[in-house]
């Protein structure tokens, strides 16, 4: 446990959020009996949230501070995870606790770039998660530039021997970061379709929408259980600079080195907590986000302000004078970043969560997670199973004066760590974030605090509120049943 | 000279220009003795530089895509210079050449920064120019913060011994950058106050607006011919993390390390060009902006854009069908950046100009130079003897429609690299850039091709070519006469 967990959030914010909640609350509530009816209460925790308060910004504020980046496998993330575990005890959260598994980690350790024809100069990159170091002395190769995958793809075998590969792709700035997924194969398929043409090394137009000299990092296709070459991802100015040079006529030579190691035997871990129904304490409208972060910048966004939003959510429901019918339960998961690419997975906090607790699932009632930073709610996804009744109703209802629009279709993919739950059988809902901004930050050494908007932070945690209530108040039955009536 | 010097423009934005200038002007212009009023003359520079040209961008382009960065000194820089006069001759320049002058150089080397507790985290810093190394293992200490340079002045001698000092002072956003000089101090006295205290190296939070992880680099002053110890700018998230550790009560622990040297024996270069006046040809119009630039960006708007800016108007003016009556001159400065706390200054561009062109000052009859960025004029200064001329409002009925506003005091400090022509009594003008986001980029990696607005960079040209032509296409005397009549 890290040595400062006794350190307690600035109270002023929680003890106003509680008087608000009492004045509009407590006068209809002595006991479970009376409890306001679910939308009132919904709608409470919404403007109170709404009214600005302090328990997700601190959060984030804190673990970004304390902890700095928490690669998974480190003893940042593992420091972390106890000091979680322990503020989830001090919020008064039940079942507060750690869950373990082991991990190979990768560990990115020093690495530099210099473009060394025709001109030297230093190259803004940042290596791929689990992409091999080079030799001690670095590795040395002209660049051939593939407009993108399509491209390289395209190469006959052996054309890029003894040469670095080069995709210069660009994402597209979208609000609902659809961008992200028509980009990120160069990322995710560049390193082996590159080694296999006889490549040495692989580079990347970063897969972000920013034009700063940092470079977005992420992680990348195995092949044979491993990366193939070491690969990296340049600024956004670095491939601008590799791609004029090449329309001027210039052979661009560029020399790369990377230390990265694996670490193996180590672990990473999922912290747990929840507040108990009253009624139903087997229901559980379970909620993600990750604790591990990148290793560059200092994971506030990605995903420091998912933790916050969950957490201060849960925390604002703790502290109403009444529960909920059903369980409401945060999980913080380890491991998320760079355990992507193994396959069968067992590296991800959400597979190890699904192993730990397949007996539960099948009354987990609804689940979903926030992993798109804190920029506003602007789309609520429910089950297909809810999509056209009095719940969906109530729930657009209460989340359209914060600007929340209902999603043309209903929910589907909720995220990787819920994944695996959602993959047998846990239904799950989506509260829609703007990306716009997201991918100028994200993977990188500019994922730091200063770049929370706390308004846009605090309507999050209003939508979340609310509609985890409306749910965990309810007894709605979120599962498809074929044949049978939705609720 | 760079083997592709001969690589010529794009044309046909010139060409156009030429079209637009030999209709308005040529009608009435069949030589010398016909040339069209310089406020017609004037009007037509700035109206078709503002309709959009190429010769402005495609140089800045080419200057930081070729050479890169161009650190006093550096093959880069003496390449870039040589490549320089080889365009002037091309574009028609007269007296276009180069001149030499011995520096010695500094080369940032590999360096890094490293929080060590409480938690381990990167950290991004950019050594300050001049800035000796650290030992080869680095260096450790304690982190002492000071709000401001002035709590660190107050410190008791001895009272930082094996203690690292920094200084956490923010830059004021300002239109006319009055936020940098406001900041600079802390940079500049810095090093020095921390090691007459006994720290063993200095940290301070970028002299910057924006809130990225780049460092903002610059120079510092010398104690005794020498900067002190190690002294390092940290990007402002960097800078806010270690504020908020210690608001948190830890002790903050960084490890520092510079492989930073000095070459000897060096030397830069100013690059001369110029359109010979058909009247008074030794009577001189000198425009000024530096080639050099910090090594971290490649110099895109500190000062690439300056030289595209002079270099530009000076190249609309000779492709007019008549020359003024004065001549233009361009000199594209060395060793600006690195140079300035050489005193006295012999290691300056500025300072070597006046050494090697004293005869000629006392007919030196205006200057000014670009150096700061290339977002819109929004001001012109004159000198004070033509404040209140028909010299002064007719320049200001031509730049006045794009947006340029009288200044409210006649020029004063017109720059570094015209500074040393200005002391010797050369007069001066100013037209004020917006620096509204300049302090974003200034000295930072971040300082590259695609933070240029181009339609913004072409309002620069437009109110150089124009309010240049007004100047030397006159014979008005710009210099102060005690008692005298201005003209």
């Amino acid at each position: 446990m890290h040595p400062d967990t006794r350190v307690e959030f600035p109270g002023a914010g929680v003890l106003r959020l509680a008087a608000v909640l009492c004045l509009c609350a407590g006068a209809a509530s002595a006991g479970a009996a009376t409890t306001p009816a679910p939308d009132t209460v919904a709608a409470q925790l919404r403007d109170a949230a709404m009214a600005g308060h302090t328990i997700a910004y601190n959060w984030v504020s804190e673990l970004t501070t304390r902890f700095g980046p928490r690669p998974a496998g480190s003893p940042n993330e593992q420091q972390a995870a106890s000091w979680a575990a322990a503020r989830f005890k001090a919020f008064g959260f039940e079942n507060a606790h750690v869950e373990t598994f082991p991990i190979t980690a990768w560990v990115r350790g020093s690495e530099s770039a210099t473009l060394v024809a025709p001109s030297p100069q230093p190259l803004v990159v940042a290596a791929l998660g689990e992409s091999p170091p080079t030799p001690a002395g670095g590795l040395e190769g002209d660049v051939v530039v593939f407009p993108t995958l399509t491209e390289l793809k395209a190469a006959a075998p052996g054309s890029l021997s003894g040469k670095i590969a080069m995709v210069a792709q660009r994402m597209v700035r979208m609000q609902d970061g659809s961008g992200y997924p028509a980009a990120v194969g160069a990322r995710v398929d560049g390193p082996h379709e590159a080694a296999q043409r006889g490549a040495i090394a692989f580079l990347l137009r970063s897969v972000g929408t920013d034009s700063h000299r940092i470079a977005h990092t992420g992680t990348t296709a195995y092949t044979d259980g491993h990366v193939p070459v070491p690969a990296f991802a340049l600024s956004a100015p670095d491939a601008d600079q590799i791609e004029r040079l090449v329309a001027l006529g210039q052979s661009v030579r560029v020399h790369l080195f990377s230390g990265a190691s694996y670490v193996n035997g180590a672990h990473s871990q999922n912290v747990i907590g929840e507040v108990r129904g009253r009624e139903r304490p087997d229901e559980v409208v379970m909620l993600g986000a990750h604790l591990d972060s990148w290793d560059q910048g200092t994971g506030a966004i990605d995903d420091g302000t998912g933790t916050a939003i969950i957490t201060a959510a849960l925390k604002l429901i703790r502290d109403l004078p009444h529960r909920p019918r059903r369980t409401v339960r945060v999980v913080l998961f380890g491991s998320e970043e760079v355990g992507q690419p193994v396959d069968p997975g067992s590296a991800f906090g959400g597979h190890a969560y699904v192993a730990s607790h397949r007996g539960e699932l099948a009354t987990h009632v609804l689940t979903s997670e926030s992993d798109f930073g804190a920029d506003r709610v602007y789309e609520l996804a429910l089950p297909q199973a809810v999509s056209d009744t009095t719940f969906a109703q109530t729930a657009l209802r209460i989340l359209g004066p914060i600007g929340v629009l209902a999603a043309p279709r209903p929910a589907g993919d909720a995220g990787t760590d819920v994944g695996p739950s959602v993959e047998a059988g846990v239904p799950a809902f989506t509260l829609s974030q703007d990306g716009t901004r997201y991918f100028d930050i994200h993977h990188t050494p500019d994922d730091t605090l200063d770049k929370i908007d706390r308004a846009q932070l605090d309507q999050n945690v209003a939508a979340w509120a609310a509609l985890v209530w409306l749910a965990a108040d309810s007894d709605v039955d979120f599962r498809a049943h074929p044949g049978g009536a939705a609720h």
